[in-house]
This record gives C-alpha cells, structure tokens and sequence, in this order.
C-alpha cells in the first residue's frame, strides 16, 4: 500500500509499504478515505522537532475511513463501519478514559499511519465515533475530518478556556486550530469573539465562523487594541493559546482579565509560564491534548444539522500520491490547511 | 498609639507612631481588636523578600476591629462598627470587584497596618465586611478574624481548584492555609481529602478540619502513597497548592489527574512551572491573592452557625508588646499561626 514517508526536514514522500495487520484483539485496520495535514506535523517537517520523528517515518494522526478488519476484542465496530479515527487513541475503560480524559488514556497511543492507503488504530473499542450511514457532500466529509483532531483541539481550547455563555473571548492563532476555536467559542454563547490574525484569507473565515472583531497586530499594540475593546480594558473572560510557541503564550496571558482561564492546545515549544505574572494577575493556564473523541457526538450534530462547517479551514486540496505538495503549501502558509483525498468511500 | 515594626531581618518591634488620619474621603480609621501574623509574613521577617518590606516599616495585613473614624465618602460604613478587615482593600466598583476579583482591583491597594492600634485602611466602602452585633467567644472572634485572609484564602485555593461535591483532594502544605483549605474542601463536599502533613500537631487539626487521610511523606514517596488512594492511582480530583515554594508546586503537579486544576495561593518563590508536563498531563493552573471579601458572607455564615472553627489554626495568643514573640513563634515552627489580642472591642 501507498503511505506518506517523512524523509527528513521539508522532504515529503510517498512510498510502498507492507499493509498492516491486526497485531492485537483490540486492534483494527481502516482504509483511508480522508485524511489531512496538521499544525502540529509543521513542527517535525520543519525540522524543530528532530527528536519526535525519525527519518523514514509513516505519519499523519488524522482520518476517517472504512473499517477493513478489526480484532477479536473489536465488538462496538465492524468491518465496513464509517469511523473517525482521533488522532489520540484510548482504551475507554481507565480512569482516565472514563473521565473522557482519552488522549490521558493509561495506555497513551497516538495515530501514527493516518496518511497512509490503510492505518493501523490500536484499541478500536476506545477510540472510533461511527459516522452514521448516509451520503455526504465533499463539504460534510471535510468537515467530519475535522473532528479527529483540528475541530475537537478548537473545542478543546474553549472547553479549557472554560467559555460561557455571554463571555468575551480573545482568540491568539490564526491557524485551523484557532479558526476552530472561534466556531467553538461561538458554540458555548460567547458574545463578543476577537480573532489575533494577520492573515486576509483567515480573517474573512474567522469572521465567517463567528469572530465579531479582528486585530490584525501583534504584541504589544495588539494586546493593547484588543483590551480596548473588554470592559474598562480589564481583558478576556476567557483567552484561547491555539499556537503553542512562547510569543502566542505571552500575548494569551496578557489578554486575560483576572479570573480568567487560558485555553491552551498548541503543541508547547519553548514556552514559558510567568507564575509570578499569572498568579498575581489570577489567571490560570489549562489545557493539553484534545480528547477529541469526547466532543465528538455533540460536534459530529453540529456538522450533520448544518451549524457549523469546520471543513472550510480545509483550501487546499490533494491526493496521496501529491501529499508532498500538501505539506509545502501549509510550510509555506499558501494553505490553511490541506486536505488530502486518499479513497473513494 | 503602638505599632508593631519590622527592624530587619529577625527583628520586630513595638514603637511608638502618630495616629493615621483620614486621607481621602473615601479612607477610614480603625481600631484593632484582633491581628495576626501571616505565614507570608515570615518571608520577608526571614529576610527572603528584602525587597517587599523596608526597614522601620509598619506591618499586618490582617485584623478585625471597630471604626473610629470613616472619610465623607464611606457610606456603608460608620463609627462603632465592628468590621474584618481583608488584607486586599478594594474600590468595589472597578470590573474586577464587580467580578468578585478584589485583589486585582484597579487601585490595588493593601492593608499595611493591620498589627497597631490604629490600622489605616482605604478604600473602606468597598472593603470591610460587617460583623453582625452581639457577643462573641475568644474562639468566635479567632474564626472571625481569619476571615480577613487565612480561611478566605484556603477557600479561594479550593475554589480555584473547582472542588466539587464528591471530589478526590490533595492539600499540599499544612501551614495554616493549608488547614483552611481542607476546611474549605469539606465545605465543598469533596468526600476524600488527604493532608500532606509532617508535624504531628497540623496533623490533628486536619484530621479535625475534615482530612481522611494524612500522608506525613515527602517529594516522590509522599506522591507514590497519596495517588495509591485515589481511582487507579491516576491522581486527585484537585489539588491545593498553600505554599508558594517550586518543590510544593512540584508536587501539587504530581498529585493531580488529568483535567484536575491544582489551586494555589501560596505567594511564590522561586516556583517554575512546567509547562510540557502539566501540557500533556492535562493539568490547570489557577489561583492568586485570594479575594477574601468575596467569601466573607458565605464564611461568616459558617463561622457563626459553628459549621466551621478555622480560628482553631491559632495556637499562640499574645497582646501587640509582645508581637516579637508571635513571630518568632512561627519561625521557629512553635506555632501554626499566633494569635495577637490589640484591644477589648
């Protein structure tokens, strides 16, 4: 089978490799149908994050696809079920697990094949939502994609965020994540969604999905800008940190008003916390790994009724055969985020 | 009048000061009846914090007492009234006081005088809270007193914890705000709260306050023996951090479970957070000065019904002459926290 290869920094391939198989009673194999490109794979592909990705590696954690076969101890799913697979995989009976804390899962596994002609998904039982039977629009498809990972990370944001309904929220991060965030915020009844993004193509979608003000600057002048627009300039009842690196951290911090609660779902590097900062300010700093999988019923509703439409991050896309292309229009910010198209449900 | 004086490290004294007068319309002049000395008290009485406390400086932030003399503006407030003093003094009208934030008040102004006779206190509309008329034990004005900050403040670390009825927590530091936390966690329904405690006399008084459980252990023993009570060892539900120091935030971190919030209030020292492990562990961080005033009525409620007696934290009386001792007390470790009689009300 086809499968993305990771070569080394900025070299994408796609390469044969052996098909995988059922290793475990609890495992399964999915055939692809769509999968995409993250944020978070911009890291190793960039080269930062050597240590996270070796050479030769098969990537990619998100998809959804078709069940092909799935091990004994498999008994919520069956060969032929429509399934999303998050990128975080969990065994659904730890306490973690039962917490709906999936991506804390005891057994912790991530998806590691899902740009790839069939993934290999450990514990199947855990992990997969099932699409419901039905026909879908090219549109609904890229907006189910969503749910295993960039989707659910927005909500999550804004879950950790701890939005409520009538709040002020302050989005850092233009990326899919943080467009994610602002459908989400407007989803838990956040009145005024102020979206940090400089870029004219994700304002206009930022915008679209519920941001009722852009501040176009950075740092200071943007923090700034933004307060201005709270209540007596205080800050955010709630900020949500889509990016992960230290400036986006410090510009979140600084957005919040006392007693608010910064979301934070970029995948850290080199951030710092200033506790001194944050504890005088009384503003708290939660977050992690989306448990996707926990939002999914309740966002898998929202995009089957029409109520949001996260697939529109998606303004590129490709085949497998191209993935190489996907991955360079993100680099190079041209894309979003990439869709890839893999098989034919 | 007499007031109590921090000399330099190690060193306090009673001297001879003019009376504070009104300043501003809206100040008022109180005479104390009850102070103490607060475990953050000792940081700069150790000379740790030079920098927060000057040679010759009056000190206290803690009291309760009957007005003297109120400014034109005070209108809730009049002579005679016997009022707690909260150690952070607000305008009551900003954002942040009306969101309960009362030590990020906009003014940001703090009791500095609370060990004299004669405490100045601005801000008096927005800051004292009322002690109803009639006549109270020595216990009863001890849990009175503590209202003003200690018991406000281990009920601010388990509300910034979000303990909630049925919860798993974990009191890291057995100070006096430590055993006011397990107080509050127990007001909050938490059915499981373990003390990490290593003195056999905070021991009592936890078990006393409402702690099940007592870990005497430090650092990773400590950690190992408190997450083996709880639901397949995968943490507390929240977590109290009520020191301040890197190694109590360490862990406070260690005990909490995913999605669990560790609420701290402990003024910090030197406290690292550790942003990867609390990322990918799932695990908030909120707290802050507490904004006592905010619980007052909730607290005095529950002092005055006897549901609660934090006044218990007090094991060292002494009148203000004898001050220097209530704080060598409390450095040596003698006392949890020493209780000082200024005036008969």
């Amino acid at each position: 089978m086809k499968a993305a290869i990771f070569k080394k920094a900025g070299v994408m391939a796609v390469e044969d490799r052996e098909m995988p198989t059922i290793q475990k009673p609890t495992d399964a194999i999915v055939r692809i149908v769509r999968t995409c490109v993250c944020g978070s794979d911009l890291w190793w592909y960039r080269g930062i994050d050597q240590e996270r990705m070796a050479a030769d590696s098969q990537v990619g954690h998100e998809g959804i696809g078709v069940i092909e076969e799935v091990g004994s101890d498999v008994t919520d799913f069956k060969k032929g079920d429509f399934v999303i697979i998050p990128f975080g995989l969990s065994c659904g009976v730890c306490a973690n697990c039962r917490a709906g804390r999936f991506t804390n899962c005891v057994q912790s596994q991530w998806l590691t094949s899902g740009q790839s002609e069939y993934a290999y998904v450990q514990n199947a039982n855990g992990s997969f939502d099932k699409i419901p039977d039905g026909d879908y629009t090219e549109e609904q498809l890229a907006s189910i994609l969503t749910l295993s990972d960039v989707m659910g990370t927005g909500y999550h944001a804004a879950i950790s965020a701890q939005v409520k309904p009538g709040d002020t929220v302050a989005v850092v991060g233009d990326g899919a994540v943080g467009l994610c965030g602002v459908i989400a915020a407007k989803m838990l009844g956040a009145k005024r969604i102020v979206a940090m993004s400089r870029h004219e193509d994700r304002q206009v979608l930022a915008k679209e999905f519920g941001a009722t003000d852009i501040i176009a600057e950075r740092g200071e002048e943007g923090v700034t800008k933004a307060k201005a627009l709270t209540e007596e300039g205080v800050g955010f009842d709630a900020v949500l940190e889509c990016v992960g690196s230290d400036l986006s951290m410090q510009t979140a911090i600084q957005l919040a008003r006392p007693g608010a609660i910064v979301g934070t779902v970029g995948v850290p590097h080199g951030v710092n916390i200033p506790f001194p900062t944050i504890f005088f300010g009384s503003i708290g700093v939660q977050g992690g790994p989306a448990p996707s999988h926990a939002y999914a019923d309740i966002l898998l509703r929202a995009v089957l009724d029409g109520e949001i439409n996260p697939g529109k991050v998606f303004n590129f896309t490709t085949d497998l055969d191209h993935i190489a292309e996907a991955y360079e229009k993100m680099d190079k910010r041209e894309a979003i985020k990439s869709y890839v198209k893999v098989s034919e449900r």
